[in-house]
C-alpha cells in the first residue's frame, strides 16, 4: 500500500466532516493509516476545533497526518450549515468525490472512502448516477452490472442482487445472469480484497422458506438454482438456495464467506440488525478500493456531537486493509 | 393460572420428545411450571431414559410432575424410530395436537405449547390446515384472520402481516384491512398476553427505504399509511412505516413493543439471526394461550442428543408467563 486513503467528505452540512474529524482523533487507538479528507475546509471548522492541514497532494497528506487532519480543499470558503444542506453544498460534495475518486484511480491515494450524500440534493445539481456507487463504477470504466456492492460486518459479509428496486419489481428483475454476475464479483472481491483463496457462497431464497420446493414460489427452482450451478461450473464454490431466515445465525454464518442475497433488505437487515454502527458499504468489481459508513447524512444530528464515527473508522479500516492485500498480490 | 401446561409432543419420529424430555430435565434450573407432555410414549422411550408418569388428567400431572415427565398417552405402542416420520407418527401428531387444544380450551390446562410437526407428512393423512396455527384457531371457534402469528425473542418481537405467501404475491395481498387486523390483534395480544398497558407498535415498509416517498414503490402511500392511520385512530399507538433495514438494531429496538412486518422474512430474519435457539412462535388472538418453539422438526438430528431444547423452554416460559398475567386479569 502506497499512498494515504482519500476520502471525500461527503456532504458538508451531513455528519461526514465530524466523522471524518472523530476517525482523525482515533487515529492512533484505531490503529488507522494515513488519510486525507477532500472536502470545503468551513464544513469541518463548523463542528470541529481541531487542527486542520490543507494539502495539495497525498504526499504532503502523509508528512503532516500525525499532527493535523489533511484536507484537500474543495470549495472557496462556502457557508456551512449543518443540518442545513443546500445546493452549493451538493455541488461540494460533487467535486469532492470526483477529485478522490481521481486521486484513488491514479494510484496517487491507496484507497477510496465516500462519506454520505444526499441524492435528492445531488439530482438537483444535475448528477444522473443512481448513487455513488455508479459514479465511481463510471469514472473507473466499469459497467455497474459488473460491480456488487457488498455490506461488511465482523462476522457477517452481504451482496444484494437486486438494490433499489420497489420489491414488487424484484422478481422479475432476478435473472439468472444478474445472480452469476454478482456472484462472479463477489468470489472475485473476496479473494482479491479480502485475501480468501476459497470463498463459500451461501445464496439466499426469494420466497418464504426458499419456495419450499416450488410451493411458496418457481423463482428458486427456474432462476436460482440455474444461475447455483453455473457458478459451481465455473469453479465458484456456491451453495444454496437456502432460506434466509436460517442463514445469519451465529453458527449458520460461519459456515460461509458472503451471503449472496437477492433483494435489498434481505441483505441490508441482518447487516444492520447485528452491526448497526459499525456497518461497512465496500464496493466490489473495481480496479480501486472503495468503502463507505453504511449510512446517511443524519442531517438531524449533524454539527450536534452525536453522530457515531464507529461506521467511518470501520469503514477506513477496512478500505487499508483491503489495499494492503492487494498490494502484497501485487 | 390454574392447571399445568399442555404440550403437544409434535411429529413424534422430529426433536420433539427429546427436547421436552430434556426442558423437563431442567424444570428447576430454568423455573418452569408443572406442565404434561401429549404423545406417544414410546417417542419418548425411543430418544430418553428418564422416568415417565403415564396420566389421565392435567390435575394427576400436577401430582407427579416433580418425579417425572407427565405423559397423557397417544396411539398404542406404535414403532417409532426417531428421524424416520411416517404416518402413523403423523396421525399420533395430529392426535396430539387435537388432545392437547381441547384439554386448554376445556381450561384443564392452563396454556398450550406446540411441538415441531411435518406439514407434509399430516397433509398426507388428510389434515387441510396451512398449519398447526390455523388448526387451533378453528378448534378455539375463531377465525384464522383474526389471529397474528408472534414472534417472540428476548429484546424483539414481530408479527408478519402475510405469512406464506410467494413473494411475489406479498404486494397484491398485502392490504389495509389486513394491515389492520393483525395490527389489532397485536395490540390486544401485547396488552393481554405481555401485560403492556400502551404498547407500542412499529410498522415496516414494503419497499427499501419504505419506498423512499415513492421512488422505490408505493405501498407505503397507498396501503400502509392509510393502514397505520386507521389503527392510531382505534387508539393504537402505531408509528411508521419505517425503513426495514433500520428497525432491528439494539436501540432501535428499544423504541417499541413489537414490529408490525409486511411478509414472512422481514418478521423471521431479524428474530432468527438474533435469537435462532430461544425464537418462540405464538399465537395471539385465541381465546387459550398457544407458545411453540419457532424451529421445525430437524428429522436430521433426531434421537442423536443434538437437539437444543432452549426454544422449547422459552416457549413454556413465555405461555406460562402470559397465562399468570391473564389469570390475574380476570
Amino acid at each position: 500500500m502506497r499512498g494515504p486513503l482519500a476520502i471525500a467528505l461527503g456532504d458538508p452540512a451531513g455528519v461526514g466532516p465530524e466523522i471524518v474529524a472523530q476517525a482523525w482523533e482515533r487515529r492512533d487507538t484505531s490503529g488507522l493509516p494515513p488519510f486525507f479528507a477532500v472536502g470545503e475546509c468551513a464544513s469541518i471548522q463548523a463542528v470541529w476545533g481541531g487542527p486542520v492541514c490543507a494539502v495539495s497532494s497525498p504526499d504532503e497528506a502523509l508528512a503532516c497526518f500525525r499532527e493535523a487532519l489533511p484536507l484537500v480543499r474543495v470549495g472557496d470558503g462556502a457557508t456551512i450549515t449543518p443540518g442545513a444542506p443546500d445546493l452549493d453544498g451538493a455541488r461540494i460534495a460533487l467535486d469532492s468525490l470526483e477529485i478522490a475518486v481521481g486521486l484513488t484511480r491514479s494510484g496517487a491515494a491507496s484507497a477510496l472512502v465516500t462519506g454520505p450524500v444526499s441524492k435528492s440534493q445531488l439530482y438537483a445539481v444535475g448528477f444522473t448516477h443512481p448513487g455513488q456507487t455508479e459514479f465511481v463504477a463510471e469514472r473507473c470504466g466499469v459497467s455497474s452490472d459488473l460491480v456488487a456492492m457488498m455490506l461488511v460486518g465482523p462476522t457477517l459479509r452481504t451482496v444484494p442482487v437486486t438494490v433499489h428496486l420497489p420489491l414488487r419489481s424484484v422478481p422479475d428483475m432476478l435473472t439468472s445472469d444478474r445472480i452469476v454476475a454478482k456472484g462472479r464479483a463477489t468470489a472475485r472481491g473476496l479473494q482479491r480484497q479480502f485475501g480468501i483463496q476459497q470463498p463459500r457462497i451461501a445464496v439466499s431464497g426469494l420466497n418464504p422458506h426458499a419456495g419450499e420446493d416450488g410451493a411458496l414460489g418457481r423463482e428458486e427452482i427456474d432462476v436460482i438454482v440455474p444461475a447455483i450451478e453455473r457458478l459451481r461450473a465455473e469453479g465458484v464454490d456456491a451453495n444454496g438456495p437456502f432460506p434466509a431466515d436460517t442463514m445469519f445465525h451465529e453458527r449458520a454464518r460461519a459456515r460461509y464467506d458472503a451471503a449472496l442475497c437477492m433483494y435489498h433488505d434481505q441483505a441490508l437487515v441482518p447487516i444492520k440488525t447485528l452491526y448497526f454502527d459499525e456497518g461497512v458499504n465496500m464496493t466490489l468489481g473495481l480496479p480501486i478500493v472503495r468503502t463507505s459508513p453504511d449510512h446517511g447524512t443524519a442531517f438531524n444530528i449533524a454539527g450536534h456531537a452525536q453522530a457515531n464515527p464507529g461506521a467511518m473508522i470501520a469503514a477506513i479500516q477496512t478500505a487499508a486493509a483491503s489495499a494492503r492485500r492487494i498490494a502484497a498480490q501485487s
